[in-house]
């Protein structure tokens, strides 16, 4: 069978050529080379940064030309502290252990063969992502950290602040002595990112951070590995005999905290031996807080007056990751039934239990099938900085290679070296 | 955001959600369990030898009247012994050690959230192959091994095979207790093909063991995780200074031992220095073994006489995976040289260098890109069994989740268990 393709070589092509040829460098750095990397990138993000606010500023007045919504805008927007605090990322990427050249696993056979499997880069990692710039310098040293040439593929509305990011680290890589091609980004076009995803044998990974849409054109056109990052449709459920206290804290953490992200929580589930104990605190610490509630009705029944004005959940909204101040509120008749809702309406992501029974902790954490499972803690902690694996790029729901945050490690991959004296079969 | 679609239930579709509640079942059974039922699975197979047999001669005589390729009906064909072996098989399975609920990593956080990441079963995992029922048998146990659902898609040729193979297996898992839809037999249709690689949260990765054209088919449709099976365009390099004798011993042994199957050897690189000694051994052993062989002009010209009705090797030949008694063979002017066209032409799967140096050695298994690479011994080694994972699935050149022999591990997934007593965030 013919395995080599001979095709026209494009300009995207060349790009992703010469960015496998530099990750073929990268891949073979000890530690301490990229770590001088890393510090060369930070220190030239701080040294140019009245480049990267001026070419911000454009993207910024053009978006808002565009009327484009102020929270977009907002995350689009670089000052002196967020460039900062970009370069502070790279330099705290620095600080993390290099999972590359770890041996994970090894053994001798009978036949005298020595296996040792050991951790290497894949090669070629592009990331697809949204306005934020900051993604750019995070996405870049978490690649450059674990031996992989970076393909950066941003928004079009940072298109400016991007471009300049791009040149300020590739400029860095020359610095340090490291080939330019390492970080390359990409325009903005869609029929590049369709021809980018089908490069097979020259893109090792691709990561995207972004939409649902985003996620459906990767699934219909990708022909090269990708890592999923995840929808968090999470749930507390607060089980019978539960520390109330405890609960309502929960609650209220994993949903209020920061409501646009992807380890809040948006339903709450309820053992019907608490329910009229705990709805009416929860509903007024809630509600309380700016959340709105979309309540079961046999929670609503529970609430009598305080029910006033609260809308019915529905099974669409149990379906719905609001990523918002909106919570939907259920009433289970059991452990089960909460396990039941989850494994219906969860997306995999982070699911609590709050709870003080060892049988229930147990079952649940058995029973749930999601990268995530906590007892007595809130959905919030799913995150790679919180788990303490450093700044991550992504947190994955999908289960092959990688499930939750996704660091360091997770952007290697492995390679068995075997030697012998001559074994033959 | 919506997450769940409420659409019509095809009868794939109940079977594989039946799969997959029959799944979560066996995820949580302890080894001994799932030992019992995979002893329950091989003594059915050998107890019900005669039906088994009776069907796969329909198979056999249907396969022979469509004039299918001898090889083919070979790889068909059971008997009495073959059958053992199948239920060896799965006693071998029996025979492993259990993946599932292995703890490989777990710390404290400064909050004091204990983490602790443990290694579950992926779900339902569909397997799709070709002609040979033992790997019914095979797929079968290593997913319930693993206590992953089985959804199996065999060939129209075997189908009488596998339909009672099926049959026998879920008998079993009755007579064991457990749940008859862990284990599915589906049909052979192509648009249920296409359905089965599209349903998503239902199928949780796709194991396809088949030929290119499969392959492209899914890469083409699947919307749900795929491991790749392996293309191995694998090559012997003898390094300058190597031990020719050992050489010439690994060459014979990685392409005639087995020519047909993946991890067999397809181009011999000989380092310049070794060409006019090692050459003409090389060619009388090979071709005396049977091998037809494509030798750059370079390698023709050091021949000389010998070279009389050899063939001048092609780029083409280079890219192509033979899997047959055919060798391409290439005169190299240095290691990196060797390195450079394994990295053109090969597949990633296995790749050998023959040498006496230590640098070599280093250099050889650090610079190339590949799921095993040997030193000073055959590439015929890359294998499951041989690696002493046990029974093996499929071996994987992608890079993502599985590099190498997919064994009971590579067949689960992890998750966090995170417990505290009230932290948020």
């Amino acid at each position: 069978m013919r395995l080599v393709a001979f095709i026209d070589v494009t300009e995207l092509e060349r790009v992703v050529r010469e960015a496998r040829v530099a990750g073929r460098v990268l891949a073979r750095l000890p530690s301490h080379r990229k770590a001088i990397i890393l510090e060369e990138m930070a220190d030239a993000i701080e040294r140019r940064m009245g480049e990267i606010l001026r070419e911000n500023q454009e993207d910024v007045a053009e978006a808002r030309r565009g009327r484009i919504a102020p929270a977009l805008v907002d995350r689009l927007l670089l000052d002196e502290d967020r460039v900062s605090a970009m370069a502070d990322g790279v330099r705290a990427v620095a600080a993390l252990g290099d999972p590359v050249g770890e041996v994970d696993h090894g053994w001798r056979l009978a036949n005298g063969l020595q296996v040792v499997r050991q951790r290497v880069p894949f090669g070629v990692v592009a990331v697809i992502y949204e306005g934020r710039p900051n993604v750019t310098t995070d996405a870049a040293a978490l690649c450059v950290a674990s031996g992989n040439a970076a393909v950066l593929r941003g928004s079009r509305i940072a298109r400016r602040s991007n471009r300049i990011l791009a040149e300020v680290l590739a400029g860095a890589l020359i610095e340090a002595e490291a080939p330019p091609g390492a970080i390359a980004m990409l325009g903005t076009d869609r029929d590049e990112l369709r021809q980018l995803i089908q490069l097979e044998g020259l893109v090792d990974l691709v990561i995207p951070r972004g939409g649902e849409e985003l996620k459906a054109f990767l699934k219909e056109h990708a022909k090269v590995p990708v890592i999923y990052a995840a929808a968090g449709n999470n749930h507390v459920y607060v089980d019978a005999g539960a520390d109330l206290g405890m609960a309502l804290k929960i609650a209220v953490n994993a949903k209020v905290s920061r409501p646009g992200v992807c380890n809040s929580a948006e339903t709450l589930l309820v053992h019907r031996d608490e329910a009229s104990a705990f709805l009416p605190a929860a509903v007024d610490a809630l509600t309380g807080s700016g959340v709105e509630l979309r309540v079961c009705a046999s929670g609503l029944e529970i609430l009598g007056d305080r029910a006033n004005g609260l809308r019915e959940a529905t099974d669409e909204d149990y379906a719905t990751e609001f990523l918002a101040m909106v919570m939907a509120v259920r009433v289970v008749d059991s452990l089960d039934a909460a396990v039941e809702h989850i494994d219906r309406f969860g997306s995999g992501h982070s699911e609590a239990i709050v709870t003080r029974s060892l049988a229930s902790a147990t079952e649940f954490q058995s029973a749930v099938d999601a990268a995530c499972v906590y007892v007595n803690a809130s959905t919030r902690f799913t995150d790679g900085g919180e788990f303490g694996m450093g700044a991550e790029i992504a947190n994955s729901t999908q289960k092959l290679h990688a499930r939750g945050p996704i660091g360091l490690t997770e952007l290697t991959t492995v390679k068995y070296l075997v030697t012998g004296d001559g074994q033959v079969r």
